[in-house]
């Protein structure tokens, strides 16, 4: 019988490939002779009740004795699994929903079904990286139209922990990024807070860009709570300022987001469904959502922000909860700072009221603010902005925004970057036109957001007129080496700053 | 200065990932500190003058020391690298062809030098298989125009080797697949070779299918040769049938392949560049390709099977190269066996003119067989099947097939599986379908292709009747687990030959 050799002893190599269930096997193993001698095939790796599908990559040294396999850090935390216990290895069955993928990939409309199939699928880790990678490539752009993307919601709360909250009305506020500098969140969880309201705010690391709320607020404070912790803060405090990863809010998304990012792309529908299905999943049932529309922002016409706007309202009405979209202006990045340090450093002058505290953000802040506080019945319609503006000005908000960080372990210095480049004006003129996309890169190239203190800092905004040899950005980093990346990239995108003569 | 610390001595792990470049670095490496905790980070490993894009894997063990990493094998060979060699860790640069890998995402048509640079870095190893998984997801279906697929098929030849032959015709056959069991390949060649004409037959391992027909050749002789002992072969016999993943004809397909096995996808411009530049590559210049047609073959209806023939003739033509497409009944398997050695066994009974040699598929070589040596100047057109019928009757086509075995080192006897276990019919009635997709599955669900001996041998055709109980095929598996597998597979789709009463 052949059952017999597919139990082998799980060895520990301590091999982390973030996510991806991965199961080392000796070239002469018995299960690897009956499978062939091919790896990327995939297997079903079981332990007690629980089981995975696996990718096979093969041990050709003696890391491994014969009756000896491996797991990947991932799929030994999927299985519970402790060195030395017996899995498992059996041939893998064909998983049925990447027959929906496929139907996908040729155009076909999912039913609601299919989605969820493909969804449990993936939180169960039956998918490998490169299957994921071809469902987020086919669901980009218009291929998902309304219906799925509600199912693809829907799926995605299904499969994950989701909060409740005594309170009638929970806000919350998102935005759709791709405009750099933009970390107008802060603010406003201080300020809503400080008025009363209770938003339970769990934000994203960056995908592709620079700098996420997390990112930034790790800066200053704690980001990883578990559900317990993130309502004793939020019963403290009316609000917190944490990592959404760190809670299996839509594990399903958590797992899409790193294919996402190695992949540099942001599919429409499985944004909205990222979105709605993290604010639903978290208890928030009034949210604000903001669309900066530019040519270089992530939505660059009215047409894909309108169409974003229809799928986010209809979905969140759909799914009982109310959902107001705000479009703005993106034509340019928002504050002075890009990455998640240099953000910190602005949304902290906007909060104390200091007098170089960057306009734009300040006031994008108070607009978003005052939209969020007129969900509440004690606001009239018209007098948000003035009563956010109100409590900014008091201090009340930074007050409030101290002692969220108090609940979260308390606030820390903001850190500075080792080397600070200027980079100047090459003539002089009047900027015309900032690149989000390529201001962007250059402060991803500078280390950002992995590395908190690296990034840009953006002296001018567009319309502002430049002598030359004038600094017009700095760029902060840790090393010289991605300092000359950065440089070299600049060199090469020197109209990434437009300045006319 | 950061640059030192990227400078790690090279430990082999032994780790084999199929084609995939990874990067094994300790957790707490100066490098990933640079990069931060996440792994799915691509870096640069350079060595000497070579350079490559792998993604990073975190040890969290004591298999390396500090100042120790180690590569995949893949990534191994790529840089010629051994143990103990010293190769350098910086960050990578954006790889400038995933924008166009995203522009296409969007439905933007690719210009020329922009598939060829995607292409080059595939082949140079700068892309993860997500990557790849993406690209490939995006080229699907109505996604590349004729002009696209002709510019990936001149991307592909021109980053592989190309072989030159003296003579002025060189003959070459293709099936575009989906039909299992349609092994006529071995019978033309050696046909097409006892008439007179060159024809260097290199063919694929199976990728979505139960067998290729360089997997059913290895059932009787040897097909991975290099270049030269090709080009001996071929000198001594006029034909050869290899495998063509052996020399690097078309190394991009190769690679791209293994993601297209993992998505079970077909992508019709991947095909169709993947068929001509491993032709043209191979110095072919005449080549009949046949598109079998069915609503469970690859092609499922005439208008796809015409827009293939278009694109195949097309670009063919531009190439310098004379395509002709025969459209063919793919509406059922051919032969009787599916699987590597009960399809051998069947060309084998062809070729040798045995009684019971299955008709379709004698029938069905022969006109493919006509077809290629009508591009022969001394063959009439019209003439060419009666000439063929008269090479294969006088028992000079299996001379010539022994001939090519043993130029390839000598002719095996086909094993047979373990167990053979009859699947009967449910009820009296005619064979009203066979559903060439799950007769595929459950070949492979048997263990095929890489199970050799493993497939489904069928003894019914569409029309014939059959009385309850009788056997309609039988399962070739060499493991009762797999047995069992196939049989719960079949006990679900117990309509896959569907018999009306």
């Amino acid at each position: 019988m052949n059952h017999d050799k597919s139990t082998l002893v799980l060895k520990n190599l301590g091999i982390e490939t973030y996510k991806e269930s991965i199961i080392y096997l000796r070239a002469d193993s018995h299960m690897l002779l009956s499978e062939g001698f091919e790896a990327k095939t995939c297997v079903k790796v079981s332990l007690g009740k629980k089981s995975i599908i696996a990718t096979i990559n093969i041990i050709t040294s003696n890391l491994l004795k014969v009756g000896e396999a491996s797991l990947s850090q991932y799929a030994q935390e999927l299985l519970h699994a402790l060195e030395g216990e017996k899995i498992i290895v059996t041939h893998a069955r064909p998983v049925e929903s990447l027959s929906f993928v496929r139907s996908k990939i040729y155009g076909n409309e999912l039913s609601s079904e299919e989605i969820e199939a493909i969804i449990f699928d993936i939180v169960s880790g039956y998918y490998s990286d490169i299957q994921i990678s071809a469902f987020l490539t086919a669901c980009v752009g218009k291929n998902l139209n309304l219906k799925e993307i509600l199912n693809l919601t829907k799926a995605m709360i299904k499969n994950g922990e989701r909060l409740s909250w005594d309170e009638k009305i929970i806000v919350d506020k998102h935005c759709i990024g791709g405009l750099p500098g933009n970390r107008t969140t802060p603010i406003i969880v201080s300020i809503v807070a400080a008025f009363g309201l209770i938003m339970p705010k769990t934000s994203s690391r960056a995908i592709t860009s620079p700098a996420g709320t997390a990112d930034s607020m790790e800066v200053l404070t704690n980001v990883e709570f578990n559900i317990s912790q993130i309502k004793e803060i939020i019963a403290k405090e009316n609000a917190c300022i944490v990592w959404g990863g760190a809670v299996s809010l839509s594990p399903a998304d958590d797992i899409i987001i790193r294919i996402e990012r190695a992949l540099d792309l942001d599919s429409e529908g499985q944004m909205v469904a990222s979105i709605l299905s993290k604010k639903i999943a978290a208890g928030s049932n009034h949210v604000i959502i903001e669309i900066p529309i530019g040519k270089t922002a992530k939505v660059r016409d009215d047409e894909m922000a309108d169409i974003l706007k229809n799928y986010l309202e209809k979905i969140g009405k759909n799914l009982g909860i109310k959902v107001k979209v705000l479009l703005t202006d993106g034509s340019q990045p928002v504050g002075r700072g890009i990455g998640p340090a240099l953000e910190a450093r602005d949304f902290i002058a906007v909060l104390k009221n200091a007098e170089n505290a960057p306009q734009d953000l300040r006031n994008r802040a108070l607009t978003l603010a005052g939209e969020v506080l007129e969900f509440s019945p004690k606001v009239k319609r018209g007098s948000g902005k003035i009563i956010a503006t109100e409590i900014l000005n008091s201090g009340k908000a930074w007050q409030k925004f101290q002692a969220i960080c108090a609940a979260q372990g308390g606030m820390k210095e903001i850190a500075q970057a080792k080397y600070i480049h200027q980079c100047l004006a090459l003539n002089d003129g009047v900027v015309l036109e900032i690149d989000n996309r390529r201001i962007s890169m250059l402060a991803k190239l500078a280390g950002a957001p992995l590395d908190k203190t690296a990034g840009v800092d953006l002296f001018v905004k567009v319309r502002k007129e430049v002598k030359k040899d004038e600094p017009i950005f700095a760029i902060h980093t840790n090393s010289s080496e991605t300092l000359e990346y950065a440089l070299s990239y600049f060199q090469d995108n020197l109209d990434l700053i437009k300045i006319e003569q």
